[in-house]
């Protein structure tokens, strides 16, 4: 990357050229965002065709938008003409409404058409994900007509390997691989060999679904029809990638009380994570005023036995994390699929167990350490008990919560630590000092 | 499958052979996981051959075990033949030692060799995920000499989109599609259509370096070399998709508390989950003693003024909410790479301006709050205050915490919010009660 930064300075141009052709098109990326926008402009031009309108899809939209600035109106319709219509239509969604006029004005009708149907679709949902170009075959055609096809029209499309056999009217009626093709013989005929047990999503499934059917089955692309089985377009396996990393981040971000974005950490400002974060932090803080209400109530016994107020802390996060323990496995369960919600019960049961183990376990060290250190068996009593209400009560509203929020179709991961451990807290401090009430008599 | 458990119980085994056609191999593998062993063996051997070996690989290993027990000698050697050789390779290394004994019985020679090759690599590195499977070519070929080649080999090859070209010491100079192979001309020479340019990973690349290629490069294949750049094997898309999911997991776990397990939530007993979760605990709930300790030397202040006990729930909470947010951009960001170490003082700094800012809304939320229930200007004073340099302590540890980890070679999620909130607590506490004595002079 040095070499082509001082070819830049040298404005040895030609020389240039030549060593762009041994890049991958991702690192050239990756060397674009980082230039100035004018040196950024001369290597893009540099490019050869197809390749510069890979590398543009791929670049931020801040910095697509500075490159289209600088276009003149034939460089912009060359690569939107060069562009997969899903990346079209991408660029499309994210430039601002004077630049989305000229790139519009500059795309031939047919792309148009494309840009305009994908972006109808509703975000996150199959037909937003999809891509129009894809090889479709005969039912009567043979192998060696099936390869004429692939050769005359696969140069602009996205995968190959894949072929979609239609009828007359659009219908999907059959799936059938490149390798298949390969090792029949030339005259066999494409009905023959096709799979008709297809699986296929509609335009409106949700992204997560999606990623999901890519992750069970091991395909390199899916196709996509309508209501009425009329093919329009396919996802392919990248594009199915990118949905499960950002499904990812979503679920961390919401587990550590971040309200999930799509930008990245850099590229949001001090503000944007402000907003993203306060919000929940204001939620919580006003939901643990509820616990130190409870703590006022109890002024009496803690004047009386100033020592409980120590145990406090320990309590309050012990719950907590047994809380988040048991949500994290029941999130994750139910966004694998593995646990449903008919095995509530099930899970409760199990969780239930786990909690009494966990329990005895914290109980019996905790105990012991308070009876050496502080030789009182009340004392010792009390907190051993409140540990262990505590642990099933975490546990048992670990693993309900989750569920609960699914069955109301609200998102499990919301339930996740920092909600829970609010409505825990209050639970652990109410058995603490009511036991502690009754056992020590204060 | 109603219907072909229906089959089943009327033993109509034909009918049988003939629905299963129509069943893909996942769901035909869901199925055998649900029955009981009898009737899965009975379908089973209904299966075509190389359905049957997909289906197999597919099969968790507790049925693969039952299975094999029933198995006769001939059927298991069919069977292993018939798998890929990492698929073979994962077979022996679940199976006890007795049932490995039986495999390598029944596998000929040349697989053996294989998946003894396989099983020396370290676990999660290249070298274990990858298959030896693949096509090769040679740079002095033509296209229909290729085209010859893959429809001779490619039979049992794990995919043959993706070509290897070697020289004679089996060095990888150069890798060519079919696609590209589809679009050319016959007599066209390997050697002038192959891209030389080669990413490549090595057999002791660690396997989340593996997936983070995949996710960068949209690549079907990654070609495996040893030091010498000799071609060992290679690794698929699919592959790398479950290391993304599994990768998450541990994350997601991690971050919850839990001991990452490879096993399913419900695959895992109760004292196994008690036992991923037990050691955390443990460690978090002596900890909070601490902060418990630091609460007893102010027994004067909230003996003198009890009110001060009811905000410890809220102000740790908060820490402990703030600290969380900031670990979990942070871990994300070292994850995906965008953060890297020398950005340290960089993301201190961010962290810091939005700590200011969301450390004054909730001071500004709650002074007034306070203010208008308890009418202390005072008390409102020593809650803002305390409430703010805990937001900034909580998001510097938040961010330097993980960083920190990550220099020390541990996995920065360790550092996410169980063992994170437990510091910031003690943190919060200590200013709470400084503050508290100084200002409002008790």
């Amino acid at each position: 990357m040095e070499e082509i930064k001082n070819l830049l300075t040298e404005k040895k141009l030609s020389d240039l050229k030549e060593v762009l052709l041994n890049y991958n098109s991702i690192d050239i990326c990756d060397l674009l965002q980082e230039l100035e926008i004018e040196d950024a402009l001369i290597i893009f031009r540099l490019l050869v065709k197809d390749e510069a309108a890979d590398v543009f899809a791929r670049l931020d939209s801040d910095r697509q938008e500075e490159l289209i600035n600088s276009f003149s109106d034939r460089e912009l319709s060359e690569i939107v003409a060069q562009l997969f219509a899903d990346d079209a239509a991408d660029l499309v969604e994210e430039m601002p409404s004077a630049v989305v006029k000229r790139i519009l004005a500059n795309t031939n009708a047919s792309k148009r058409k494309y840009i305009n149907e994908l972006l109808k679709y509703p975000e996150d949902s199959a037909g937003s994900m999809m891509t129009v170009e894809y090889i479709t075959l005969k039912v009567n055609m043979s192998v060696e007509e099936a390869f004429e096809r692939i050769r005359k029209t696969g140069a602009n499309k996205e995968t190959i390997y894949t072929l979609y056999v239609l009828d007359s009217s659009r219908h999907l009626v059959g799936v059938c691989t490149v390798k298949e093709l390969l090792l029949s013989e030339k005259d066999v005929r494409i009905k023959d060999l096709m799979e008709t047990q297809i699986i296929s999503v509609e335009t409106d499934t949700d992204q997560e679904e999606v990623a999901k059917l890519f992750a069970k089955y091991d395909f390199l692309a899916l196709p996509v029809v309508d209501k009425e089985n009329r093919m329009v377009g396919i996802i392919t396996i990248d594009d199915a990638l990118d949905v499960i990393s950002e499904e990812h981040e979503e679920d961390f971000e919401l587990m550590g009380g971040v309200k999930p974005s799509e930008d990245t950490y850099f590229k949001m400002s001090v503000w944007q994570h402000t907003r993203n974060r306060v919000v929940w932090l204001l939620i919580l803080m006003l939901s643990a005023m509820v616990t130190g209400t409870i703590i006022t109530s109890y002024e009496e016994a803690f004047a009386h036995l100033p020592i409980l107020v120590a145990f406090i802390p320990m309590l309050m996060d012990t719950g907590g994390n047994c809380g988040a323990q048991s949500s994290t496995m029941v999130i994750r369960g139910l966004a694998t699929d593995e646990i449903e919600l008919k095995d509530l019960l099930k899970v409760w049961f199990k969780e239930l167990r786990i909690a009494l183990l966990v329990g005895l376990i914290l109980c019996i060290v905790n105990g012991l350490r308070i009876y050496l250190q502080y030789q009182d068996l009340m004392l010792a009593i009390t907190i051993s008990l409140t540990l262990i209400m505590t642990v099933i009560i975490a546990k048992s509203l670990g693993c309900l919560l989750p569920m609960l929020a699914k069955k109301l179709g609200v998102d499990p991961a919301i339930m996740a630590s920092p909600m829970l451990t609010t409505i825990v807290d209050a639970c652990s401090i109410l058995i603490f000092f009511n036991i502690a009430v009754a056992i020590m008599h204060i």
